[in-house]
């Protein structure tokens, strides 16, 4: 099965990343750009059954540091967009 | 508007912090776990009617490595889930 993690940073916390890619677009002369943020996106194939609080926990105890991030499970249909 | 833009790793391109991550999970005790490839989410907030074009662009100049990764662009309806 796959599923796919989303870890975003949670609101208020500091996201000098973001700000880098916010500066960066300005400085290509992209008008408009409000507010950027940058997480991670983890793409995980799992054996088939495995239980939604084994996943729960893969991210609490590696794939999202839960004080400063929060974070999202979606499962994808196999073969799903490879994009 | 809030765009959302999903970037990953082409298939076949290798991916050390996948791998890392993956090692990691089996260390901790989680079978069963296949294939990890991270990626980076990146959220926009840009000013309404910012073109599909403009997007592109910003994503083939700055935001993905179009050697390596590919990308993916969602738009987000304003108040959608903030987690």
């Amino acid at each position: 099965m796959l599923v796919r993690i989303h870890v975003t940073l949670k609101p208020g916390v500091l996201d000098p990343q973001g700000r880098a890619v916010h500066h960066s677009l300005e400085g290509l002369g992209f008008d408009g750009v409000e507010d950027v943020r940058v997480g991670r996106l983890i793409e995980l194939d799992l054996a088939d059954g495995t239980s939604d609080e084994t996943i729960d926990q893969m991210c609490r105890k590696l794939l999202a540091n839960m004080v400063i991030e929060n974070y999202r499970i979606e499962k994808l249909d196999r073969k799903a967009e490879a994009a």
